[in-house]
């Protein structure tokens, strides 16, 4: 039996089917959810605190304090591009410091850029020109909320101080069935301009979206070898001073990459026909579970705001083992070489 | 990976532990246990109405009822064995119907049997000679006291009924955990002259010691290579007349079986030096939890009782698949064949 197989058997059985939730499940049946491992769509999670968001009452709560954005010209920060020197790299965002109020400005300024969509394979990919229209994106993912420091009960700083208050630190049935509290707690803010590449988290993901709505292009972790991954050299985008444009930076030490060459999944054609997207809209008040190692990219409607939570996933048992076999573990080939 | 790395990695992430709980989990710690699929040894599972059985007082309830028990000259039911022809088949036992008084007789009356350890592979297995000490085991495995159709509100005879009030049909906090009833409940009764040779079961098993003890040899499904399954005839021990001795009779037109070439698996040199066999010795009281696609080689004391619950298991998400990727499905060389 080998991926293929492996896929087409995962497929037979489980279809594209995904549990709709109209109330957020107990510990018990959530715990039921996890061990089958697929993804499932949840209704009615409340935290009144954050529905009450708006720009003013956030930018009110923040006032000055600086938070870190993602800045790129292409809206793919965490992404594959290519350079001037016309290799690919995958690419890191700029971080800017800026007020949360500057950050609503930039957003609502910003024209619909057409360059986030790619109706092939990335090595199609357009040369970024660098123009006036950055894209800002808060996906800072490293805990930006809660990190583990604060389950941990160690000092645990964050930019988003002011807004814990209204955000919840865990999921409560969440926590219970997996017995340990989140690993990080991230909050997102950005337009349609940017756009998340497709990649896997070895995390549980809890995700909601707050305003706005998000669309999910999700592929089960047997379809790994649908989205052929290949290394990629790192880059970072770069500002030389404060009014010049971005630069796509090689970095001299970091290892190379390994990331997914299909962009824009949820264009026909970019995957091969055996593969079996799922795409999922998540609006306002609606809840993402998304499993460890599912394969997501990831849209959005302008100024929306989304929340997640991670959990570690388990180590022990097979969960671990059969992700990396799916991912596989053999060579694999430079990105840049099949380019040639 | 190959399926030899894929056990090898299980094997460092897991190693050979097993949680041992002191007291039965709730459903949702039994979620988690069973999300995780490693066997777990449960103490404390209280069923007063059978830890005061004895042969009296199961012979009072039972009467002259006829039970069906498995009848084998070698106390091996169901299991690889070698005609007067040469040739292995899978054998299953001549079944016979008698009180539970007259199966009492039977397991205290039968001598211990040297035949039934073997330090070899079964290529080794002698032939079996005719005496007048066959083996009887109680070992249905057809859910003898409930099966299905208890669950499912029909018509469920048993030749147990009279035991039915003192057996639970279900254990709460595995039905709740699964979100369902059992598929079948068994009695088993034998003696340390009766060996269950290794294999797997595609069910979710609790499987509890009422009397004596059983010890349980176990390898996780990743090892499942190193029992070289093989496909054999298939053939049943029949009795031509009721003083007749047992005669391993082929079956002209059962499919073959596929089963382990490897019997003693708890006899050093029997299995590769790879493998991690993980022994297990249940004493009365005490419950082993065995998840899907665990092999199994399971010897006991004299007069041991014994109960399971079979679960269906999750046929959704990648349980299903990643077993039957385990197992393998190419071809399956006969067993016969290397013996030329």
């Amino acid at each position: 039996m080998d991926s293929n197989q492996i896929a087409s058997e995962y497929h037979d059985l489980n279809g594209n089917h995904i549990d709709v939730l109209d109330e957020p499940p107990t510990a018990l049946e959530f715990s039921r959810l996890a061990h089958i491992s697929r993804p499932a769509l949840i209704r009615g999670m409340q935290i009144p605190s954050v529905r009450s968001w708006d720009n003013e009452s956030l930018a009110a709560a923040m006032g000055n304090a600086k938070i870190s954005v993602a800045v790129t010209p292409n809206g793919r920060a965490d992404a594959v591009t290519r350079a001037p020197d016309g290799k690919l790299y995958f690419v890191e965002p700029h971080v800017e410091q800026m007020s949360i109020s500057d950050l609503f400005s930039k957003l609502s300024g910003g024209m619909t850029l057409e360059r986030n969509i790619c109706n092939s394979f990335i090595h199609d990919w357009p040369m970024i020109e660098n123009d006036d229209s950055d894209v800002y994106y808060l996906q800072s993912q490293n805990g930006n909320v809660y990190s583990s420091r604060f389950f941990e009960g160690t000092r645990d700083p964050s930019e988003f101080e002011a807004l814990r208050a209204d955000i919840p630190s865990e999921i409560p049935w969440c926590s219970e069935a997996f017995g340990r509290p989140p690993d990080a707690v991230n909050l997102w803010i950005g337009s349609h301009n940017s756009v998340t590449s497709i990649h896997s988290d070895p995390y549980e993901n809890i995700y909601t979206v707050v305003r706005g709505s998000k669309q999910f292009t999700l592929l089960p972790p047997t379809e790994g070898s649908y989205l052929r991954e290949r290394m990629y050299p790192h880059g970072t985008w770069t500002r030389q001073g404060t009014e010049a444009g971005l630069t796509l930076t090689p970095s001299t030490n970091a290892p190379p990459i390994r990331w997914s060459s299909v962009i824009d999944p949820d264009i026909p054609g970019n995957l091969p026909p055996d593969a079996h997207p799922i795409c999922i809209t998540l609006e306002p008040g609606e809840t993402l579970y998304l499993p460890p190692g599912w394969w997501h990219h990831v849209r959005q409607t302008n100024n929306t705001i989304a929340l997640n939570w991670w959990y570690d996933m388990e180590m022990r048992g097979m969960a671990w083992v059969l992700l990396s076999f799916l991912r596989g573990v053999g060579t694999v080939p430079s990105g840049n070489d099949e380019d040639a």
